[in-house]
């Protein structure tokens, strides 16, 4: 029998996404916590593919990157379109994502207080509205992040709300209630919602 | 019949990417570059999804995002693995060059000279080394990026060797001979070698 193994931080963070997958296919996975930072510099980053978490093993493998590993999940769970053409949908979207997310960390994992704080102007007054806006706008108009139609993107962007809610120090799905309303959709999965209500409480 | 337009800048770029797919594929494309900044700015930028370029059209589709294109062309040209385990692969490796077109972008488009130095410091010391290393120890031990055999990873990162090369003033066929040998094989198949006669000199 397959066991699954996730290792990442104690946080929802980028970790969350293979959580959400995993639990929408009713897989059971040891959901393993580095817990603070000094052990993962010492312990496990040096094991690391490219230095980097999340981690899932199984069955020998060892998997990294979050949106590979929910891409291949996703074609179990028949949640990656049901053609070439849908899938590029998916991916043009999800790559526009990846574009979104390394402008929040190159502004919340900033160490230089003065970049940081040259960084939030733009951030806030141009990256955030026109991301958030969009997808935003994607799902008051389709229901979903494309195709008009549940995909592992959506999967792995509800579960990522709570991590950028914290990184931007914004109520996202107060502030866009498009996005708000999409999260309560999946948050209502059966699976999905049987790991909300098991999982431990974090900040972000 | 289908005609294809990109656009993006006059340069290499993360656009070489498309033009390197749509040349293996023995595709025509207009190849429209930007040539400078303002009228990308006053004329371009609003009008492109998420106000980024490359953009390819065709049959009056836009699509956006250099690795959702390419790994939407590669099922056209048998370049995207043969199953999902291999495809798995593939976007692991990919998704890891993601993380390092990242850090190589919040050095060299950094406009903060302070910080700019000081990222360079890290860049050079650890990042450099451990991703071009990874992927060097790739090349040599299996010819390519993922499953031992030619994908749309090996295309794309064949592109963006120039690219990369110029934002880190580092010579990379150089300094990682199995990279070069990798770079040279690529440039040897015919229909990318066709491309590269033809294609005007660009800088980066």
């Amino acid at each position: 029998m397959t066991t699954y193994k996730l290792t990442y931080f104690n946080i929802m963070g980028l970790g969350e996404t293979i959580r959400y997958m995993l639990s929408y296919l009713g897989k059971d996975f040891e959901d393993f916590r580095i817990n603070d930072y000094p052990s993962w510099v010492n312990e496990f980053k040096q094991k690391m593919p490219f230095e980097k978490v999340p981690l899932l093993e199984f069955d020998g493998h060892r998997l990294h990157q979050s949106m590979a590993i929910c891409r291949y999940f996703a074609k179990e769970a028949k949640l990656n379109g049901d053609n070439a053409w849908e899938e590029l949908q998916i991916d043009m979207i999800m790559d526009s994502f990846v574009d979104f997310r390394h402008a929040v960390w190159a502004y919340f994992y900033n160490k230089d207080e003065n970049n940081k704080e040259h960084l939030k102007g733009m951030l806030f007054k141009k990256t955030v509205p026109l991301y958030l806006g969009k997808f935003d706008k994607l799902f008051e108009e389709q229901g979903y992040l494309a195709n008009g139609k549940l995909s592992w993107a959506d999967l792995y962007f509800a579960a990522v709300i709570g991590y950028f809610s914290f990184m931007l120090q914004l109520d996202i799905v107060k502030e866009y209630p498009n996005i708000g309303a999409f999260r309560e959709k999946i948050h209502a999965i059966p699976n999905i919602k049987a790991w909300l209500d098991k999982r431990p409480t974090t900040e972000w």
